[in-house]
């Protein structure tokens, strides 16, 4: 059974690499041949594994975490065959580095040259981020037909937030809708950006990068370098946009406006980028000198980084002042709304870590008095606080541990514990030495492999990698 | 009933400035009169506050928390007085910040020098972690009478750790037995390092810094200017020691001696000692060259930094590498266990929190298993679990909170978030400027004002100064 969805998965992975191949063809690049002995691997190694369909379909909770964690490693290793026989990097690890960090919508880069790329690599590498953001396995089960109950377990592992919520009663059609979703959102992006006058394999790339909140550039200047305040503007609010919980796009789509403007999620989140737009322009204004500058740039950074995209138009790593960067470290924490495609500890967490600490201290004054912490009006149960207080423990404590481990490597330690930060949240860029025009091409492979492993741990909100390496699962089965 | 209480322990604090005096007058030192204005406000506003006993002795479990916070702002605040009246600082916050750092045990400092200070103040500095270390509460529980229920809010209040025990019925004897085992360890440690031909005027102000896990000096160089490894083995072995939970030393003293070794705090605790000591001396041995020596300056930096002592025989912040450093990082959150002097989020806290951590991952692999987490082979309740988690998170947030504060003031990130930890964990010297080299002088007069509510927080475990300045407090009473 499990062999059966992992073998469906590598076999849409193939499928995901035609549209690279096309573009390397139009554009008559020779390294287009490295696709096919990926295509190739995929199709044997995918037919094989899910050649017989199982008898048994029953899937268990702990199968789904590891089916979803076992798939997107293969994702990764076979993502990074085309980068390994296009001859542009170093190792092999350096290409399983790139595309995980494709898929996990992290962004960060381990190229110090971006511009020699043939546009077929720069244009599977961008799109690793769309089929990232939204998920391979909520794909494959938009396209494949599953049990309800195995779906769920799938879907349950792979998205985003503490609570994964069915839009419709069929898992499939929550799975296209919220496909469809994206893809009308991706479209009318690209359209705005071609009119801004991007070009259209630009306008594409960086479409894919926005929406699956990824931040791989087609170039080392990135999209600062249309000097067009209305493409970055524009990319701003998609970028605020695809940190919003999916669900409310499709509350809006079904005429339940109203519902969906009513979150306190949203509310939360919006009011944190309000906030942290001004602060960030109080601060910066001595930079820019003019208001709109001023704006642009505070807006354009805040937005990459509270959805984990990881674009820059300004190098917030060595030219703002440390306020600033303490709040762009504070959204690399929160990341945006559960059901987004962005990373981090995410909103509605967030809100309940805050208001389950403000519960302790009321305890302590009304020792008797019973305190319900309230989540989008409703009563949040006492196992999902537990879990939620769970999650946060062991974020903080993976973030500790790749810090401590990359310390053997590298002696600076804003730029270790930015790095970890920024691959377990899915950003790319931190600060000290993987700033916006920095890259993580000075570690060492075994770094490369922690942080590979940090940023696809971030995307499936860590427990997926946790039990797959958890020798437990595989006793008294 | 709260004056009283307050008036009562200004009293105590008249009583405990004597000492300095003698010291002052017997070395004949002119500032010694600095005192005088300090004894006599004490005596005038303590003896007015407290002169009507009240009739009403109850007291609520947030009153305890409020008079504990106050009592510690207040005892600073006149403790700081013969600072001002020396003439040796520059301002009246930094008077502050400096009594406050020796009460609250971290030993920060905002001297640039020590050595021109004359010897009645630098008793009174070092005398104030001998004071803080136990706590001033306890002290005034063990000389005044006092209801039961009302000694147990207070204790609660100031005691560091999840759980206060009371070790025999009365909690009166309770603090006489924790006085008197703390003051038989300082004699004991003095002896030792007499013996080991440290000045007696040195012998005492070391064995209070070690007894409280203060660290402030009487010079510039520390504790290692008396180039003796016994001294420093000596005193490495007593901040460990001071670092044991209270319980376990009378648990020996009436011969439960092997109950006491059973304790499953004290195990972790020894095995992160033991753990980090060997893995720094594997990563700084090319520093020292001898097998010896780098034991010696490892195990001290260890004691010190996971004792939250903060004195220091190497300076870590400047030569150490980035492995080491990480590792003290580590004990900076940790400390020492809970019941002793020491600050930090307490051993005992730690092992809840992974133990919690490592049950969210079993559940998810057997969903429908109950499991329950043991603390000393006893199952720790639901609330305590929940307690500590919420512990956690504030520690996490008012880390963050003061970390960005600081940042409007001193550009270097590394810098600010060690003065956080340091100051939140109760240790003193951090990475960067505040380094065992450095001082915490630069910070602007706000900054210190913010520092020294965080040594406080810190040292009364948080709640007591949230629950003071929560003005929901004085609401409805």
């Amino acid at each position: 059974m499990i062999s059966f969805t992992i073998g469906r998965i590598l076999l849409a992975e193939a499928a995901l690499m035609i549209p690279s191949v096309i573009v390397g063809v139009i554009n008559k690049e020779p390294e287009t041949w490295a696709f096919l002995p990926a295509i190739g691997m995929l199709l044997a190694i995918g037919g094989i594994a899910s050649f017989r369909k199982p008898e048994n379909t029953a899937i268990f909770s702990r199968d789904g975490y590891c089916i979803v964690a076992a798939a997107w490693i293969l994702l990764s290793v076979f993502g990074a065959i085309p980068f390994w026989f296009s001859g542009h990097f170093r190792t092999f690890w350096d290409c399983v580095f790139e595309i995980a960090s494709g898929f996990s919508t992290t962004g960060a880069s381990i190229l110090t040259e971006v511009d020699p790329l043939p546009k077929g690599i720069l244009f599977w590498r961008s799109f690793s981020h769309w089929v990232g953001g939204m998920g391979v396995l909520v794909f494959v089960l938009a396209i494949m037909p599953m049990s309800e109950e195995r779906s769920l377990h799938l879907m349950r592992a792979e998205v985003p937030g503490p609570v994964v919520g069915k839009l419709v009663p069929r898992i499939r059609d929550t799975a296209k809708i919220l496909y469809g979703v994206y893809t009308g959102m991706t479209a009318l992006l690209t359209g705005l950006l071609l009119l801004g006058g991007v070009p259209l394999f630009d306008s594409l790339c960086y479409a894919f990068g926005t929406a699956g909140t990824g931040g791989f550039a087609t170039t080392n200047a990135g999209v600062g370098m249309y000097q067009s305040a209305y493409v970055e503007v524009v990319v701003s609010i998609f970028m605020i946009l695809f940190g919003v919980n999916f669900n409310l796009y499709y509350f809006i789509l079904i005429g339940k406006a109203k519902d969906a403007f009513k979150s306190e999620e949203l509310h939360v989140y919006l009011g944190i980028v309000a906030a942290s737009v001004l602060a960030i322009a109080a601060n910066t204004f001595h930079l820019y000198q003019n208001l709109g500058n001023t704006f642009r740039y505070s807006l354009f950074q805040v937005a990459t980084i509270i959805s984990t995209t990881g674009f820059a138009t300004a190098d917030f790593a060595n030219d703002w002042p440390a306020f600033s960067q303490m709040i762009l470290i504070f959204l690399m924490f929160t990341g945006a709304c559960a059901g987004s495609t962005g990373g981090g500890i995410k909103m509605s967490r967030i809100i309940l870590l805050f208001k389950s600490a403000g519960r302790e201290i009321r305890q302590l004054i009304h020792p008797r008095a019973v305190s319900v912490i309230r989540l989008e009006k409703k009563p949040a149960d006492q196992a999902l606080i537990r879990t939620t207080a769970g999650f946060f423990i062991l974020y903080m404590g993976v973030l500790f541990l790749v810090t401590f481990l990359l310390s053997l490597d590298e002696p600076d330690l804003l730029t270790n514990f930015t790095a970890a930060l920024a691959c377990l949240s899915n950003i790319g860029p931190g600060l000290g030495k993987i700033g916006p025009t920095g890259n993580y091409a000075f570690y060492s492979g075994a770094s490369k492999v922690l942080l590979t492993l940090t940023m696809l741990a971030g995307r499936l909100e860590l427990l997926p990698i946790f039990v797959l390496f958890d020798f437990h699962t595989y006793k008294n089965k």
